[in-house]
């Protein structure tokens, strides 16, 4: 069947992007097999939402291992095919309670090789602490903004800003914010033109977001 | 039965507030005998959300009735009893779409003689267009902000001036943001802090509210 | 820039806030972070949702601050410049599961120098509990009602009372009024005029909402 | 099959109900049809949710029948079999807004030969209203309370009476309220005991509990 | 202030009802001072959703307390006026896992003096076991129908019995019946004529519709 | 690209089914435009959802048209290749106004060949209407059930019969079964083993669903 | 009463199914109660949804139960009653996350001696894994769908494969994906016709499915 | 005041994008005002969500207006400012009722000089449709892809092509696919990495994120 010859590209291949790892529902054993089927490929793994009792387990496996406990995230290995480009991720954040998606999306652009830089707690309750930073984030090719309760950065930012935004809302808060579907309605209902919204919590996915267009600049 | 005479205030006597008339569900028979009712007490008569053909017939009847087609609103007769005040209410709004509610609050607080001016379409997604009117806006009172899709402009708001906020999201827009949902669950998760929120669409109650503030300040 | 300059007010100078911590999702060094900060601004540290283990460290470090632990609040140093009012706040409650909100909220009131007196359990289901407090609670310039449930409190007090009403839905309960939902859709579609609601559970912002009208009274 | 014997009874002679014709969705065709199979049977024809315009066909085929249009039901022929009792239901309403709600509720209880009495306007907002009915209110035997909104005064009522009370949300309003949602959802989260509650707008099902309640009193 | 003599009546006198006591959300301290309180009044204490644990150290404190487990509720001390009458009801159930709701409809009817029995796992998946107790459960005066899942068997009963039907969604199951929200929607929307329904899991207040009308019966 | 090949089949010979065309939100054009492509290739039209007003239109231009308005059905020319099949399916429908939902399955299955029979109005609410008609029902090979308001019919059905069960909810009703929502989820959480559910109202696919498991026999 | 002997049969009897036990709700006692009746009527005890701290108490007091960890389900016992067929069902399954519903399927399918196959980790996000597999799925009889996320698996696949064709919806991930609601309404919308749905997680329940299909089949 | 010289840019100037007008909820009169004021700017009037009736109105008044009605976008004048560039964007569509989305989109891109191209009718319940096209889509720099129903069209082009994608929730279909939700949910819950997501049916939002994306290429 000539047909798997055409399709069983790694994903790598067909779309240039790994395969993250979705730490949370996994026992330790699926971990580590997944992580020694991907370490035997030459590729790096990346395991996100894995909570700490899992990590040292997987720490005390691997020497290169690194667990960042903010970001719920762990590294095995290296990415030996980095993006060669020069675009730089600004990473943008409404308080220090969003810091966990903020930092997976950091972390996940990192292994690509992008540059990004986090701008964080400059929510627009206090709008002069975005607008003191707004020549500095103009200087960035791709935006991630990461917001929860009402999620009104977003379309703040989009509508002073020409870039790219890949906006993703967080599930903090209490009542009618708890569980990020403010923030993602919110989002999605900007009256500011062409945000794009992710899942709720999607750190990841945003990063991969700005992957997908750095890739198709550079 | 000596409760009566306890409880039998009209609503204008125990609340200083008069009866608004719903217009939507009730036929044209049923408002004739309410308005004649309220008249006879030498009540101004105040209907909201009354189409104009219904508003047409009530026109027929009343020398001085008056409808406002945009605000979808019929007044007949006066306030006997205005607020005595120099209190001044500015309204808000993120849109021209909003304009149907942003009046029903205009008619309703002129009814009770309260001063007030619109700001419309001083929406976030041009910031400047609010930014320029601040100072402005800032010599008022009391703030009714009205606003559709992810009702933003409340919290902007609320992070840059002192004044009472009484957020009315507005039901404009399609997908997430038709029904006025979005706006009403972003204002209430809005991290700017003290923004008071209204039903959707409901100009005449954010009035009544902002009333209620008015008459314990002066 | 000549920016900064014009907007990088503290929240204080803009609007005569000051910011409080929401604890609930922060780790113990990030609120440690934040206490040293604010306190170096002379200001007063307020972080509402803080459990007690986490509140028991702060309070090892800071001599003057004070754990309410059914208020789930921690203060720590002084407010330095309260209101200068005579103004005073009625917070009144349906039941006594209502109770970690109505604190939150007297809490935050008191830190501006707001006189508060609360109203526990004067619940409709009752009414005679309410009806024999009306006289007392008429004393007060502002009412901030906190009820789970069906939250029929703020309806029938804003039928019987003039003065400003911010409503706060409480999530106590089971079955449909679990989440505080039932109240909050209810407080918002009240047949009384002129009802203002916060988010559920906002004690604090119904605090902020109560700080702003006064502001503007006195 | 002797299954047949044992169940095949008529509703009536199985729980003493006979069944209502939705008219909605139903063709005049179907209407048709059905009333001469009802009729057939020596039965009475109630017909629920018909429009004038289906209802006048029917009033041209049918001597005996007779349309209410504020109710939007439809009653051709007798029922032969009323019960006898001298039990009394009070309807109560919180606006004029519920008149079809309530009416439906009359005249389903009018075919069964129960004594009803309609209670309309004594909505919450303006509690005196309630309170100087109470007493007549508390001759009745069972009470069927029909409001939209936020359903307070089923709560109210629950609190102050001790008769089974039926409560009926009732579809007026908008925003939050416009579905009846929150008045349903809000009789359910009753902090009054012993509350039963209906769909939406079903006069027709209160009727009929209240029917089940006299039948076993009777 | 002849207000109070009016209105300051024991729940009991005015509805002749006691008062149950939430347990779920109230400390130990809260528990024992309520408690306190009402035996002072020589009532008898009812606590719903009160965890063993919390159990336990009121059952310390008075002899004449007696925790149900299953039911999670306690009860201290005796009912001096119970209902008197003759009048029972079946307490009907689709499956073992609606146990404690079924059980906290059981206690609170016993404490007013109503006899009642339990049909347990009647669900209509298996209809003949329903069938099969037809002819026993007719002879009650008001049936209460416990389920979950999608709730059938209050739609099943209420096309065959003639009692006065309440019916309470349990919230047990999975997936899209996990919060009870499926048997309430369900239950709300019986074919079956006259079906009365409460909040999910509401076990107490069934009972309590249940005594209204065998109060108005007797 | 040898992709095409083995991809591009009709989908007739990939899975056995042809292609219904969906009518409600297609322009005249369009369905001409579809219409005379799908005869084209020798193959029936079948056109659910299409209003009277767009039918006649077709029909004017095909001569083996044929319209069903109760089904809001069309059909043009005829299915050359029919089942060879002798398995039969029962319809089985709770009420008469979920007629349109049963007439689409019924054509849909008629379109492929399959014997099949309407067993309307047997509704659980009078349950004796279904047992009657069990044993006749029993000797069908699959069992489609439509029913609206709770759905309670799936369930019963379920327990008593052991085909294979296909239930489609229908979007009749007012309050909460308006949309169909409440059977949806009723149907889902049915205690009853094995009963697969349909989009609301989709009587076609739930014929196709029948004509899968028919093809998988025969 | 001849009614019992009519109905009074095992549900085996009835449609072939032996009733599986809930074990999530149920205490311990309740558990050994049920596996004593069920194997006391030589019937085969199925158990999903128990906990491994409840099994290991039942694998004390059985030597032939057996308890699959990762599936979350007991069996005791022996199915005598197997069906006699060679049809075969595949269970697939868009990741690894969806073990635990694959293996519930699964389970129950061995149970009544039905062949089955699993397919795990061809989700659609890597096509090539999906149809790399195609001709290998498409020997079987039926096909078992179980995926998480946005359950695209059960469309592509009922474009693919024209056997009947049972979706599972799974609750694993996060934001809107977090309760399985979106798999669920993504499966019912699917637009590949004739798919058909089981509540979310509900391995055993399309199990069942399955079953009812081969019975009619073989 | 220069505040308003750093703030009062043109969108065009802040951001290079040009303000659409909301033609759904404008009146006649607000949408001739509007579009007088742009083309006083020389700039593009592009209205979208406008109907025949308000469009012909329009087209009388200039003569270079253009009325689109499938896409229900009216355009007067022309955009001096087209963007400089060769990067094209596909536009792919699950099935032909996505038509006017698309359109709306393709008109957008238009307007500022983008090459686009569309793909209609590719779903992928007929999956070599997309497969047999995925050669020639992978040609175009950025993918805009809209879908109703169940949205699997996202996911499957997302593990196939590495483009950024955009993807677009279609309002089309019955049942629980009736307002879009589900296909945006199930775009949102995509298990393919990195597809960003619009409001249902905002096709000129596709259009402007891909625009962003476009200018940061360039």
């Amino acid at each position: 069947m000539n047909f798997d010859i055409r399709f069983d590209f790694q994903r790598r291949e067909r779309i240039g992007l790994i395969e993250a790892i979705w730490g949370q529902d996994k026992s330790i054993d699926q971990l580590k097999r997944l992580s020694e089927t991907v370490l035997g490929k030459n590729e790096i793994v990346f395991i996100t939402r894995i909570n700490s009792e899992k990590a040292i387990k997987l720490l005390d496996l691997y020497d290169d291992a690194q667990y960042n406990e903010e970001a719920k995230c762990l590294i095995i290995g290296k990415n030996l095919n980095k993006l060669n480009t020069n675009k730089k991720v600004a990473i943008i954040s409404g308080g220090s309670s969003d810091l966990a998606v903020t930092l997976e999306a950091k972390l996940a652009l990192e292994i690509y090789g992008v540059n990004c830089q986090s701008f964080i707690d400059v929510g627009v309750a206090g709008l002069h602490r975005l607008i003191s930073q707004l020549e500095e984030i103009d200087k960035y090719d791709v935006l991630i903004v990461c917001a929860g309760m009402e999620g009104a950065l977003a379309t703040v930012l989009g509508g002073l800003l020409a870039q790219p935004i890949i906006s993703v809302p967080v599930s903090v808060g209490y009542g009618v914010s708890k569980n990020g579907e403010t923030a993602l309605r919110s989002m999605l209902a900007s009256c500011s033109p062409g945000i794009a919204v992710m899942n709720i919590d999607n750190g990841y996915g945003a990063a991969m977001a700005a992957v997908r267009i750095i890739k198709s600049i550079s």
